[in-house]
Order: C-alpha cells, then structure tokens, then sequence
C-alpha cells in the first residue's frame, strides 16, 4: 500500500456505469521517510476521507476488494486515514 | 486510476479476435498538480472519448471489467472525461 | 497496453512446460510521441508477428486472455499487429 | 519479491473494515546488490516480523493470499524474515 | 516477462507455510538490447535453474500459475533457461 495525500477530486459527468456514487481523489504520492511528494493519480475513496488527509491507498485487483460493488472498473481505492506515522 | 489527453488513435488490422470493433485510443498521462507531460500508452474507450479529452483511465485486470466482453486481453481502459479537477 | 516493436526472440529449451509451442519474442517499448525507444522485455505472440513489426503489447493477468491455454505463466502478449498511428 | 527492512509500522483508526487487527508496517526496500535504501511502501505483516528486520514482500493480488482473510483490500505482503542473502 | 541473471538465492527461517520446499533466487534483471544490469528482486525458481544462469522471469498473478500450489503468495517465478538470444 502507498500513503498519499488527498489534494482535491474530480468530477467526470461522462464514465462508466458502475463508477456512479464513488467518490474520485487526487492523491500525492508520499515518502515515508523524507516526506518528498511523489507521482500523483485518483483513487476512490472507501473511509470518508477528505481534502488534507494523510491516507493509505490500495492499488490494483486489490483496490476493488475496498468497494461495496466489486465489478467496477478501479484500480485504487483509499482504505484507511492514517493517525500518525512512526519511520 | 490516472489522469490523461486523449492525442491519437491506432489501428490493427491483425489483431486478436476478442479486440474487434474496440476504439484503442492513444493516451498521454498527465500530472495532475503541474499539469507535465507524462508516459503514453493505448487503452480502449468505454465511454466515447475523443481526442483532446482529458480522461479518467483504469489499468490492469480492473480494465476488463468495463469492457462489454471481460475476457478480452485489454490492460487499460478509458472509463470516464474529466469536466474539471481541483488541485 | 503498449506501443513497441519486435527486436528479437529467444529461445528456452528448459521452461515450465506450459510454454512450450509459444513464440517468446523480445519486444523495445516505442513511445508513440517521440518514437524513443524505452525498456525491452519478453512477450508471447498470438498474432504471427515478426521482427520488425510495430505491435500492440497487453501485459499483467490480461495477457493470460489471449492465449489458448490461460494458465499458462505468461505476463506479456502480443495482441496487434499496428497499421498506422495518428498522434 | 522484494527484499526491504521494516523501518516503522502506521496506525489508522478509520479504515476498510478487513483491515482491522492487521499490522501495517512501513518497508524500505533495499537493492540486495550494493545495499542501497529504495523507495518506501506499507505492507501487512503475516510473519510476526518488527522493525529492523530484513524481509521478504510479496504484492499485488498474490499479497492476499497470505492473509487470513484473502478478501481484505491488502496489496503488499510481508512473508518471510530474512536469515542471510548470498549475492 | 524479462531476461534477467540469477545471482544468489535467500533463505528465510520465519516465512508463510506455503513457501516451504520454494528455492527463493536473487535475480538481475538485464536489458537485452545492451546487456546494462537493471532493478534486482527475488523469483521462485520453477526450472531447476541455479546462479549464472540467464532466466525468463513472469511477474504478478501469471508467476503463481508456474507453482505446484497456485495459491501461494509468489509474485515471480522463473519459467526459463534462456539458451541465448538475438536483437
């Protein structure tokens, strides 16, 4: 999993079916250990997360495990806000 | 899920069956904060994207479920165009 | 998917034996904008490509999908044969 | 796989409900050539490994399959403690 | 898949039940274009391969259909012995 830092959504009033409802974050990529921004992209949000946070994201098959509708078409869902962080 | 500009498309007369009649955009990734040019690459369009959208695209097995046919040997699907994002 | 071109192929006398009868051929990954080349890897080809060919590549659990056998080990195939690109 | 070394573990009181009672640690992996610290990722310990440990890690759907629960929205493993690596 | 060079393999006392009996290698991967030594990583040996020898490696969901039990958390597996190879 990556941690990220939610830094705004997107609105698409044209997609696929199944993304209707889901909640679409840009999130920055984080180092852990120098807190350098990395590459950022979109993920789902699962948890209620917000503009700000610091969350944990799940990529992949996996991402679709975090969704109430498993057969839609994402690859990155945020699973978790994270409390602190010890490195 | 990334964030990137429809700018071609491509076509394969000789192709795998299971790809007939799919739209195989080429797709420029963006960075979503400084608005950089990223890596290319080819994803089917699921939504009827044309170029100079700025599209919403899933990869991986995620890629298939937003395809009409799930087994076709797609890794990366245009599945929604982006109206605005705030970063 | 991905934009490369056709470079070699090789030959394994001892491989799992699933693979046996596929065509492993070694494939330069071609940036459609600039026509730079970029990594080189191992797909298999299920189109009758040949060196030279400029092809359309599909990797991950997809790859699998454009095989006769999608058991096989295989993280790479070869699923076009392009005619043209607009970019 | 990825050879890294735990360097810190997260806690995230919010998060997707299978998550609850996993311990997510924070891994930097390490090139097993010249020892150099890569990038740095979150992983699910299934070995009871802690920090300072050198491990195996596994990711992508192939992750799920050392969880109790292989439903869990989990991308990256820890499967194994490293005794002593030969290169 | 890629090309790369067996150079050493791991041995890890603590793992998951379902990597006993696997020889755990070191891999390089390599470019075959110009032979440069690219990222190393770990891969389940599936050929009886041993240390100088040049392999083809699959990633992801592919490299546990190589396994007896396809159900172990393995992201790579070494499928080939690569006799040699022309680009």
């Amino acid at each position: 999993m990556m941690i990220g830092r939610v830094i705004g959504n997107i609105w698409a009033t044209r997609k696929e079916d199944s993304l209707n409802g889901l909640k679409l974050m840009i999130v920055q990529r984080l180092d852990t250990v120098n807190g350098e921004s990395l590459e950022n992209f979109v993920a789902v949000d699962c948890v209620g997360s917000g503009i700000g946070d610091k969350v944990l994201i799940t990529t992949g098959s996996s991402a679709r495990k975090a969704l109430r509708n498993p057969e839609s078409p994402v690859d990155a869902s945020i699973v978790g806000i994270i409390d602190e962080d010890k490195d």
